[in-house]
Formats: structure tokens, C-alpha cells, sequence
């Protein structure tokens, strides 16, 4: 399990074929932006590729995989995009993580369990990553390449407003518009458009927002009542995590998700001082700086509120000196 | 009346002292940031410079102005940043618009009334302006100034994602963070914070706006009894002209802002084909495609209402041909 660099990453690559790209579960921008970039680049290339993914991708990202074909036939290599922890490899984790030979990654997290890992966490993407792949791999990117890697790269930095982004963000950016991104549609299509049951979900969830730990702590709740009322899917709900943290002088915001199943999904956001991947270690979860995450399985939604506000008070206390 | 360039503007200025610096009324975060930039860069070059504003400064903005003296002494060069049209300057319209010698805009709408001006309408912001004569006169870039230019780019390209937003953007950009733009603490501060009676009024908003058109146009209103009930101020009511154009399918989405005074100040967001400053023209606005305004004098706000709502289901109508 060894860790490499871009160029040697670009090396494998290179000698390779038939290869299969995996995402991981609950995919976002990053993880469908990167595997769609490098299906295309290796695509380019001459070779055969497929992508796969734990979960379905959601409707507002089923453009990057335009003329992609779905089903993988008999592939020869395995490699991951974006993906910190073998087990969020969902439903793929026990076919393919321990088939996995390379994982490109920029999460600071990152559970090895490839053979080889090229790994940077100062990247604001793993989109950031596999556009300096395929360069280094002699690619040339097409428009659409550049779509899918700005993707990555605008949905990860929340259209380059979090701490993740660096120069070197911005300065690739310029570049992916330059090859052909069409920045404004993509972002209209990934930031500005909401569907009324998202304007609806987002008006209720607003009214029943809870402020507490003198004002530095907010929590939103999502009980799946609201989606069969709202008529709301998965993706209409994503924005929402963002809510609680815009509060003025809210430093930890934590969004609870009722799913289906019973089991609840918290995400959390934090300004400095607080650390979001920090608070969520207590519970099992992790993530970034900025924004993290975890599960409570099988649980009332009542109770994990409960345990998370004692929780977050305790911990802005601590962090905060106050 | 004559246009020049960056370093024509540049000579003109390296041989002027004493230069007063204008903003327009109802400032935004790029005639500020302008104006902030450009007189620490004055300053620099070892220059006396003021800055005057018809309106007030935004608690939001007022860090721009750390640090610089606030009455202009006898100043014997007048420059305009990010002024369209002299109308704009507000109350400085009448002491100022016929001495001012150098105007720096990047309006495609720009209306002539400086000695001469230097206008780029391809450029996002005045901001990259400043930038590029900053550099052109030789002046070191601070940290602070840096931060200024960062924060008239983010807010007029709403964080690189309206269509204004160029490669040149992202380059200028990424160099002002390396200069030392903190552009997460900026960031944070300009878009990711929200007062409790900001969030309050979204709600409220949110709970009564009006989808019609055959879902392309949407209609927000905020009566001034809003901002006197959830405690709002000005600052507050900012973000929410762009609702309404959020939801899915809407390419033209309008708010209404009832002043004290009895006016109604018009803010209309547009998405192809729909064009926001032609729309705004058949009111006496303007504007740019993307975001453009106009103002009803001493007109109720469901007068004002009724007209646009009618003259957007025709405008809809005739730029969709259906």
C-alpha cells in the first residue's frame, strides 16, 4: 500500500487497459466530476473504461456521463476517485476494495486500502487531481473533459468560497474555462436552480430552525415526513446542510436527515475555531475542516438531536475558550 | 469626452495628487472595493486620496475603509469607480459629475460624463480595473488591497458564478490570494453570513413568493412593514433579489423593495434568453443581462406589482416565442 505521485500514477495508467473507476456512495460533484473526467481522458487515450457507483447517480449530475457506456464488461484494473474510506464504497465495498490498485484522493482522512495511492490533501478536489493527471498523461481535453473536472472542483470549493480553495484552485478553474467549461451553465444547472419542493423543503426547514450555546451553535432538522409532504427528493435536500451554519456568529450547524430506513444522516458545517471532521470522530463520522458527517443507525431523530446538541455545546464551549 | 486605456489612465493618475475617489449610491461590494483599493494605492504611491459615497457604507463593507481618513480635505482631481451613469452618483450627482476627469467603469450601459473614461464592459468587476492599474502604476499590493479587489470580484460575479465571470477572473483571482486576499474569511463575511433577522425575513419571503408565467417568471416582495417587524436592515434584504430566479424554470425572477419613502426600488434577475437590463428599459432602468434594477417613485407596491407582472408574462413570452 504504497503512496505515489501524480507522474507515477500517470505511468500505471499509461500501461494500462479496461479499466474500471469507482465512486463513492451518495455521490457528489467531486466524485462523478472525477470519474467522468478520466473515463473520457482514458477514453482519449484509445482505451476501454467504465465507472461504477455504489448508489444511483443523482439527476443533476447524469450530464457528465453523456454517451458514457453503463455496464462495465470484463475489466482489467480498478481504480478510485474521491473515495477517503473503502467503506464508502457502499454496496461496491466488498466486490472491489480489495481489488482496488490505485486511489487518487485528496481527503486528509484517507484510509489506505489500495495497492498504490496518490493522495493531496491541499487539493481543494479530487477533481484538481485527475486534471494534472491527464495532462501529465497527454490528454487532450475537450470541452466536455473540462466540464466534468469544473464540476468537481466548483461543487467541492462551494463555487470557490471555502477554505479548500487555493491559487492553484482558481488558476485551473481559468484554465478548465479557457478548454471549453461553459462555467455559468454549469453553475446555474449545480448552485442557482431550485426545484419548488426544494424552496418549499427549504422554507419549513428554516421556520424550525433551532439556535443554541448563545447563539454559536444552529440545527436543522429533515424528518422524512417532510419529503413524502414536499414531495422533495435526495437531491433537492443538498443545500440545506449549508443553512444552519450562514447564521451570524454560528460556528458548528448540523443538518439531521431521516431516511427511509429509520437511520438518521448528520451533517455538519463549522467556521473557525470549530472543527467539523473533529466533532464527528466522537461519533464515528469524518470529513473536512469545513464540513463533515455521520450516522446514527436505527434511531429516533428526537434522540440524536438530543445527544448532538449536548454534544455541540459542549464542544463550542471547549473550543471557543468560553 | 475621450476613452483611453489602463495606461493612459495610469500616466494621468501617477501625475495627479489630492485625488477624490467616487462610488455610486446604494454602494456594492465592487464601487467599494474599488474605491478602497485604489485610494491604499494612491496612498502607496505616497498620494493624498479620499473616497466619498452618496450613501452610506454597509456595516458589511465598512472593513474596505480601515484605516483611511474619512473627510476628503481640498482634493484637486475627481476619479468615478464602477459609475454607469452620472445619475448613479446620487446626491454627489450635483457637486460632482461635471468635475470629474477620469471615469473607471465596466457597465456596458456606461453613460459618458467624465473629462474621460476607461471602460471595459468584458471585465467582471471595476475591481479587475483597479487590479490592472494598480499594477500599470507600479504600486506594491498589499495584503489589504488585495482583500478590497478580491471582495469587488466575488460580489459582482456572486462568487464566479454569473455569466461575467472569464478565465481572466479566476487568473486575477487566484493572484490575489496569493497576494493575501483571505478569501475564506471574505467569503464568509460577503456570502456564507446571515442575521437572524436575514434568515427571518427569507422565510417570510420564501412563504409568499409568486411562481406565474407558466413557471418562468417569479415575483418576491418585501414590504417595508417586513424590515420594521423581523428588525432587517438594508444589508440584510441584499441576498434576496436573487430567490426568485433560483427556482427551476424561472428566467425571470423579480423583487420588489418598498422604501420608506413610498417608492418601490425594482431588482430583476435574468436567465437565458430572458435579457434582465432590456426588461428594465421599459421602466427607465438598466443594467447588465444578467441582474438589472429600475425604480417606481411614490408608487404602492401592488401598482407596481400588477404592471410587472403583466409586462413579464409578455416579455417571457416574446424572448421564448411561446
Amino acid at each position: 500500500m504504497k503512496e505515489i505521485d501524480c507522474r507515477e500514477a500517470a505511468r500505471l495508467l499509461a500501461g494500462w487497459d479496461r479499466v474500471l473507476i469507482l465512486c463513492h456512495a451518495s455521490p457528489d460533484g467531486d466524485t462523478l466530476g472525477s470519474a467522468a473526467a478520466l473515463v473520457r481522458g482514458l477514453q482519449a487515450l484509445g482505451k476501454h473504461a467504465w465507472v461504477r457507483c455504489g448508489d444511483p447517480v443523482p439527476e443533476k449530475y447524469r450530464f457528465l456521463f453523456a454517451g458514457i457506456p453503463e455496464e462495465p464488461e470484463a475489466f482489467q484494473h480498478v481504480v478510485s476517485v474521491d473515495v477517503a474510506d473503502p467503506k464508502l464504497l457502499g454496496e461496491l465495498e466488498e466486490p472491489f476494495a480489495r481489488r482496488t490498485e490505485l486511489a487518487i484522493d485528496h481527503h486528509g482522512t484517507h484510509v489506505p486500502f489500495a495497492q498504490v495511492r496518490w493522495v493531496e490533501p491541499t487539493s481543494a478536489a479530487c477533481c484538481e487531481l485527475i486534471f494534472l493527471l491527464l495532462e501529465e498523461l497527454g490528454v487532450e481535453i475537450t470541452g466536455e473533459m473540462a466540464g466534468c473536472l469544473y464540476t468537481g472542483i466548483a461543487t467541492d470549493t462551494g463555487c470557490f468560497r471555502f477554505a479548500n480553495t487555493t491559487p492553484r484552485t482558481h488558476f485551473l478553474a481559468g484554465r478548465l474555462m479557457e478548454l471549453g467549461a461553459s462555467a455559468e451553465a454549469l453553475n446555474r444547472r449545480l448552485f442557482e436552480t431550485k426545484t419548488r419542493a426544494q424552496v418549499e423543503a427549504e422554507r419549513r426547514v428554516l421556520a424550525e430552525l433551532e439556535v443554541f450555546g448563545e447563539g454559536r451553535c444552529a440545527l436543522a432538522r429533515l424528518p422524512w415526513s417532510l419529503r413524502q409532504e414536499t414531495g422533495a427528493e435526495e437531491g433537492d435536500l443538498e443545500g440545506i446542510a449549508g443553512l444552519p451554519r450562514q447564521i451570524e456568529g454560528v460556528v458548528l450547524g448540523i443538518t439531521l436527515k431521516e431516511k427511509e430506513n429509520g437511520d438518521v444522516k448528520v451533517s455538519v458545517r463549522a467556521n473557525p475555531p470549530a472543527d467539523a471532521a473533529a466533532f464527528c470522530r466522537q461519533f464515528g463520522g469524518g470529513g473536512h475542516t469545513g464540513a463533515a458527517g455521520c450516522t446514527f443507525l436505527q434511531t429516533p431523530m428526537e434522540t440524536v438531536a438530543g445527544q448532538l446538541r449536548a454534544a455541540a455545546e459542549a464542544y463550542v464551549r471547549a473550543v471557543t475558550g468560553a
